[in-house]
């Protein structure tokens, strides 16, 4: 990992970058709904969408603006997702597109736009309309915070993160603004991020560097073993910081990469730390796996066990259900390997439980708010991890009326 | 379906069947905790267990003994499941077996073993030893109430059916009792299901149309998605009925299966309808599939979902939360084309909320207890179907604290 200097902020610590939140009246609550964030040049964009089947029409619509690999606007809703919406859905969010790039004298294909919220339902577009020349009057170098504000859905605090980092030298900085909270798996945890860099980027390197950081932060969380119809996660170089465009296989893209995992790290932690009615943060770490996937596909099938989380929210050390979860899982698994240890604690030696397991220091060890547990699968050197939280009543009370 | 009659009871319905249930001392509570099931004649057996790559001892000392094709005694523990034991649990899991063969005076082979309960903990050995006297003592034409209740765990109530059908112009009967309820999945819920039927049944007629059965029943059930280490189900044939064997693709043999069926989506019915926490059995009918396989995929994707089912627990029509499911499913979905339909009010035409639909009526249906929610993916003629439940507060409050 790059040697990093964490900043204050969020998306808007980077230079060139300008953002803004307000309150359109998507959400009934009144609270901010509508965010934008604006590069003061065209940035060389990267951006990676949900691989459920059912897409949300922002998706579709990014997508195609995206593939141009130029952005300069991201605008980002929250309360309705317009997934499932028909042509209306497209219609709504190719005008929402235009109308940005016509406030902000842009072209509209270089406009991302993303939706969170319910599905099913049409965005209200004249409030929309209405709200839209006011919210690119709030853009500001200190609006990173009203954006992160305006993105929230059942989130209980918004998520950013800042950082420098040297490339060839020079001080680069990358910013960051993400929502979760429910919906989140695999290929794509159900979520919309945004990140910035001032440094100068070339476009494939960009492409390859996201594709590749979203597949080691954001698709090694689970909340609820659900998947969006509208994540989005996007990155934006604007080469503000003026370094000759970092190319594939260059030592300065490595050291960008380097503060880009580390940023996405810690949103990724942040989304699953804040999971709905999580109150639990744990790294289920395999390794020992017959290969890399098979460790990641029994990290999985422990990190979304029902019964694995429920344990986790009690702190019960049940090791039981993780064996259960392994073995349940598509991964190879001879059960008398097995190791399992919580934190440093080793409780489980050749699928049974360890002679001298000290229970009680396992129940503190769960205590915690955060902690790893560590599976060892004795058969060969895949390792992978997965941040999971846990299942709580409280999970069940947020998502048993979400509509209503 | 074949024209059954529903009888009283379950297992000791069948003529030449015994049961009993008694309180051993592996369950704290002091409740019911070992159940023997005894065919006064050596019976035809087949057995369906796990797919779990963690199995109990009484598993595999299970597989092994069904192997021989003839079952005289079952013997069913609950409290403790015998699973990551080591060695000692094999050990444990034979001796009893050896233990009933000598107190029935039948060969130990003959004997299957089931047990439910806590992982990881190994059998209270002096206890079991003393009550099994007892419990064969206990063995009764009306004891498969007792038997029922000696194999529950956070069952609410026990689970049992009996029915008679006709098969080449004369009655057979065909009982069973079976228990849930936590860590139900495909390939094989987790649960034990003891089938007798006093039909004379050739060997390979009988293993083929339980594999089958099963497939259609306890494997068409979920209630949270996790997969057991214990599952077993077994079915005797004893031929206290004296008719002539049945064989494959004889036309008795098709009457018999009329009967099976029905007798085990009942039991898999009772079960979903005790799922942990559960307050709602909600039919998942997938058609229009590309593949019977897509259909199935898809069901299973919606039935597990958490969103979908605390949607359900929360009687909220939240159908945006079903196209979700469909669309991370490995089943090719188009979303253009999808209809869903809860009880016989179509909600959803063309992946996008009907003009006209009924919010107010799909609420009515969701507060019924059970109704059928039909989804088509207008792309096939692939069809299947789940039984699922409801995700509820309930369900975490049982599961944060199971061990303790």
């Amino acid at each position: 990992m790059a040697e990093v200097e964490w900043l204050e902020g969020g998306v808007t610590a980077v230079p060139g970058i300008l953002a803004g939140g307000v309150a359109a009246g998507i959400k009934p609550s009144g609270k901010k709904d509508l965010a934008l964030i604006y590069s003061s040049t065209p940035a060389r964009a990267a951006a990676v969408f949900t691989s459920n089947q059912v897409k949300g029409a922002p998706v579709l619509i990014s997508m195609d603006h995206a593939r141009g690999g130029v952005v300069q606007a991201v605008l980002a809703s929250s309360g309705c997702a317009n997934v499932c919406t028909g042509e209306q859905g497209v219609r709504d969010a190719r005008e929402i597109t235009r109308l940005v790039g016509e406030l902000l004298r842009i072209p509209a294909k270089h406009v991302l736009i993303a939706a969170t919220g319910v599905i099913g339902v049409p965005l209200p577009m004249e409030r929309i309309r209405a709200a839209l020349p006011k919210l690119v009057k709030s853009l500001s170098p200190q609006g990173g915070r009203a954006a992160a504000e305006a993105i929230l859905t059942t989130d209980t605090r918004p998520k950013e993160a800042a950082l420098r980092v040297e490339v060839n030298g020079r001080p680069v900085t990358i910013g960051g603004v993400a929502k979760g909270v429910g919906m989140i798996e695999p290929s794509l945890a159900t979520m919309l991020c945004f990140v910035a860099t001032d440094a100068a980027v070339g476009h494939d390197a960009l492409v390859a560097v996201t594709r590749r950081e979203v597949e080691r932060s954001f698709n090694r969380i689970t909340i609820d073993g659900d998947q969006s119809t509208s994540d989005t996660v996007a990155v934006l170089a604007n080469g503000v910081a003026e370094n000759a465009p970092l190319e594939r296989g260059s030592r300065g893209l490595r050291q960008l990469v380097g503060g880009l995992e580390a940023l996405m790290a810690r949103l990724a932690r942040l989304l699953v730390g804040d999971g709905e009615g999580a109150s639990k943060l744990v790294t289920i770490a395999v390794r020992g796996a017959a290969t890399r996937r098979d460790a990641l596909t029994a990290a999985r099938s422990v990190a979304n066990s029902p019964l694995v989380k429920t344990a986790i929210n009690g702190q019960d050390p049940n090791w039981g259900r993780i064996m259960m979860a392994l073995g349940k899982s598509a991964a190879r698994v001879e059960q008398d390997k097995v190791a399992i240890a919580f934190g440093d604690e080793v409780i489980v030696e050749r699928g049974a439980l360890r002679e001298g397991a000290r229970l009680d220091r396992v129940r503190e060890i769960m205590a915690a708010r955060e902690y790893t547990l560590t599976i060892d699968l004795g058969l060969g050197r895949g390792e992978d991890r997965v941040w999971t939280c846990d299942l709580s009543e409280e999970y069940v009370r947020i998502n048993a009326k979400y509509t209503t």
